[in-house]
């Protein structure tokens, strides 16, 4: 029997297609789900239990939280990513380490066939199936409701045909959730003019004071909250937990999908947003003014390589070689008021402050230079300027 | 008598200035100040009657308001123009204005001279000097408070020493209002760590409720605010005096100064920060995808050399060229809701969405192809790479 | 009768696709040729006969010499456009007037469908379908010799089955010939270690002398020759008249085509890169610094973009608007040596000659500034070096 | 006695200052020069003489043609980096690792004061103050040329006057040589519309004939020529040695100063050139389309610091490590032809060449995908043009 790794979420979709796959085409299947901070040890076990009953021979929860960190988050971190200025790029950067551990389950399974349950209209097709082509080109892979564009009702009727009478109850709100946030899709999502209702939102506001928070940064990851050291991955599940009460980090984001079209999805990201913040001012701080310059196109880049699915370009990897080098003196620590719907930067600690220095500093009273020395440095700034005005007179 | 023209504010450093060029140099001191939206009826008259009773030979307010939005402001929105993600730019873009008028008073004056009071810690010393240096070449540039050096109580003494025995209450918090925000400095400013406490900012919350409105932009410009048309500046006066009760668009800014030091600054822009986020998403809406992606970084250096002094910059002028030709599509209706502190976008209509085409549209069923289509699009996209991983075998 | 216009060539795949579209489809065919420089009426004359021979209701030849300058050689020229620093771009800038051109044809013909003969291995496909698919995408597209892979005996068993006996040779190297360039294919081009032989290019080295050119350019256009003012296109087939003689312009491309993998071409563009040569000197001695710098990386980009068939996507439009404004004093004329084989840049005469100005001058004696200013502006210039040194110990 | 450090050349201007340091400003004078490859044995003893004759205290030629192509050249090359798309950055590249030698010796040796010859007028001063007052901030910086616009007579009367009798003979042509380039200035170069004439060059035309060579790389850095192995400096002095005969080569570079200024500067540099041709040969063949795409930006920017005198940026080093990522790949050989005046690519032979794989290569039969998936490629290519025209209408 030919063997087949499905990638498996415990919904409808991959249910279906667990069924199909041993039912109609006869294969051995292998349901894979990979943890990128979403599931519970309560959802892991159910959606074992789903997948061996649907007739899988093997259901497999692979962590990848720490991978999804070390690999992408951190340098998500470093680049102060946000697509268009809004979104953390949640989704976008969990499905491609998805897809990489599942292509790699795949290959030490010796697997002849690889599957998801990505529809042919969005993003997430496209990078299962890029990190597949390019990572195990040898499989077949194999995506019935793309190719079957399957209604809801035809698969839950297919399953029922199967003995399969589980309720499959749809969610107003279809949610995504990971360490690096979660996606909220509604009706409201597929209009240009309406946003999203309070309760659609996984988070509500629970806290309706202010506190005071603490996030240390070393070379640019977080390392420690309120004064105490912890794994970065620890320390964005911590934040989480304490900032979603105040109802912090909720968006809406549009963006030109990998296919060529726009599409709108509302997204709650405490944590992810108040360290990117937390992050960009330490570097304000920190780093030259070059670097600063510089590392904002860079990191556009970055983002939208990565939302595009070309994580494996090997661009990336020189792109992540010039954010690492740039994270030399980005330590310090970051205090942060948090209140209801949002927070702000209250300041920043450190020793690589380049503010702080005892050679200048910015004030009424001017150090390390004279007046003369300030005139010189303009006049020689304004030669060109004023060649070109002698020379090509432009009127003003 | 020699004819000098000074860039004249009505403070203490800018009134020791008039008293020392006519009775100290012997200068016929012609004062003028640039209104670009922080000015009232009242300040202009009391002005004037300051600067005529130290002693110049006339007082002139040019009203710069229209040619600041005509000639930076609106750039600033068709660019998004956030300085370091945070700051609109206030300050920067006023003092170009205010130099390139007071070069163009002089020069219609056939002064002989032309002064300023900045100091020589600062960006705007660079600012005037740039602009007189590249368009009145041939006037010698006064500046005694940069040369001298000088403290207040020092002009204090000197202007009490010739009669003048003004009160000149140093405010704890120095304010610098314009058309597109208003900066603060102070005490907190001058740290890393603090930030300014709620009295320091000019417009304190008033307004505890919410609120929606609608801005409307027409080719990028914003035209009417909840419906009544209205000129772009009158449009920011107006959405200001509304937001500013809800005390919205509240921030600080760390930036290199132009002289390579590191200062940090305080500011109060609500409507330009309402505007600039109603532009930005209407943009999501009706802009091509590389038309987002390349605007950034055009939009990033404007931002830069604006800030560093290079108005006058024939680059600058390419730049212009190229964001008006980005904005053709750019209108539409963006509804905003303001609460206390901070606001969110709702949404918007324009007939330019590309969001809400027919021809294909984001959602669970795929239109305008099929699934067979989409494989072959990904499987080509997955061509260069595959070639990569087979060639040059990255492990993964 | 449906009526079906196809993009003709007088090629053997276009001639088979004539006939096989009268004869097996049975469409009512009219050929369009689309003339960007590279046929003559001789040619023109010979297409005609052959397409009626074979069955066309009609032959149209449309002379888009001077759209395609007008439309895309110009802002080539004003972005010193090379391909990877090599390729002028000559083929896969015309495709794209030619797609546009038959698009329009074919809107204003009513037509039913539109055809190409393209394979499906290359660049020519994707600007044809993209551009069809834009501007016309109610028309059925239609491409036997993709979706087919026929070879070149069965296109001409076929055409002898239907009585057309012609000869139809293939030549050792194809050569696509047009205003703006020659690409020349061979064996040669299919690996990556051997060059085009001599004999390979289109045009032989006949002159073993040097001679002395001028070229006059206004805004960025090249407008005279030897001190004949002339329209751009008459001076750049002139131009090519006189340099191919030296054998001027050959050059390898390697490059990667729009579906991800990476092909070599040989090309001969003596006029092109003279033209760019002579263009980019003039630039340096009248744009300024930053004009300079920001061209460099939007030319890279239009180049790009250009290559990908992305000539619609309204980036373009904002990118060429820039480069319109950019070349507002790129006027005067450079002075080139042509010698076999190469030419030399001998220098440039303009009034907007930024070198030559008063103000000031490079060489020995330093005009327009002290030794003292100098300083100031190097000691200013140092501050944040300085800081970031004392502050964050770099070691060196 | 105050111990001073001295840049020291051996010509007139460093001789100078050695005699006024000593005689009227009664400082211990070491002499340094540092050698980036253009000094001869003979050459250093000569100057080791005439310091020693002037009055220093010692004299020490640091060798740092090794130090020179680790810290700057390399990075060149991997970002095949052209100023301006002509010159290799010969000098500006020399001088500031001969100013970072030069502070480094000074700190070492506690000097008091450190001192160089160049004028007010160029690049050189900046490189030198902007690397001194970086590293050793707490050393005078002295320049009597550039302090007092010394004259060349007036410095040889001086030099008489203390009984130096030497004959300092003004070159017709001023020359600098060094590893990555010789730069050539003459009153030509003061002009925009002359070149240089044929024996104003160093080398001249002594090999009429052809010649083929290959150049070996590893991991982006030339280590080997026609097939031996050697380091990079090494192959870079022997294919000088090769190349120089052909007068292969030779350029004029016209560009911004620091100051503002244009300048224009003659050079030769045979081995330079040929080595980044046949670098960028090979990346072509071996890198990816968006590493190709992103490089280019990030080299001119490279290029750029560079030649401002900001090497010591810390963007620099991050830029660094972008280009060091991007070469891993790089690996192979390049054939070159050599002419008089001119050479030209053969190709290239690498196993990591992404033309030749097995996966799908260009030609007239596609492998790897079928009609049907190119189709499907370009149709959702064109999603977003099509919807744009459905939906903003642009006309054509």
């Amino acid at each position: 029997m030919k063997k087949l790794i499905l990638a498996y979420s415990g919904g409808l979709d991959t249910s279906y297609c667990v069924k199909y796959f041993t039912a109609d085409l006869g294969y051995e299947v292998h349901a894979v789900s990979v943890n990128t901070g979403g599931f519970s040890e309560d959802e892991i076990a159910k959606n074992k239990e789903k997948a061996l009953a649907l007739g899988a021979t093997s259901y497999t929860n692979i962590d990848a939280v720490q991978t999804f960190y070390d690999t992408v988050v951190k340098y998500l971190i470093f680049g102060n990513v946000l697509k268009n200025n809004s979104y953390p790029l949640s989704v976008s950067a969990e499905r491609i380490v998805q897809a990489i551990e599942i292509a790699k389950f795949a290959k030490a399974q010796n697997a002849d066939a690889i599957a998801h349950g990505s529809t042919g209209a969005g993003n997430d097709q496209v990078r299962f199936d890029m990190t597949f082509q390019t990572l195990v080109p040898e499989l077949e892979i194999i995506t019935p409701i793309r190719d079957n564009t399957l209604s809801r009702k035809q698969e839950i009727d297919y399953l029922q045909s199967h003995g399969i009478e589980w309720s499959w109850e749809k969610a107003q709100y279809s949610i995504n959730q990971g360490l690096w946030g979660t996606s909220v899709g509604g009706s409201e999502t597929l209009t240009s003019h309406q946003t999203l209702p309070e309760e659609a939102y996984p988070s509500q506001l629970k806290n309706e004071g202010t506190e005071t928070i603490k996030i240390g940064f070393t070379k640019g990851e977080p390392t420690s909250l309120n004064g105490v050291d912890d794994t970065p991955v620890a320390i964005i599940e911590k934040l989480q937990g304490i900032a979603k009460d105040y109802a912090i980090g909720r968006g809406m984001h549009v963006g030109d999908t990998i296919i060529g079209i726009k599409g709108r999805v509302g997204f709650e990201a405490s944590a992810p947003l108040i360290i990117l913040e937390a992050h960009r001012t330490l570097e304000k701080h920190t780093l030259s003014k070059w670097q600063l310059q510089h590392k904002e196109n860079i990191a556009l880049w970055y983002g939208t390589h990565l939302h595009e699915g070309l994580y494996l370009e090997p661009v990336m990897r020189d792109f992540e070689a010039f954010l690492q080098s740039s994270q030399s003196s980005v330590t310090g620590t970051v205090e942060i008021a948090l209140h209801p719907y949002r927070f702000e930067i209250i300041g920043i600690q450190s020793d690589y402050d380049l503010m702080q220095s005892k050679v200048a500093s910015y004030g009424e009273e001017n150090q390390g230079w004279t007046a003369s020395e300030a005139k010189g440095f303009i006049k020689i700034m304004s030669n060109q300027g004023k060649i070109i005005q002698a020379v090509q007179s432009s009127e003003f």
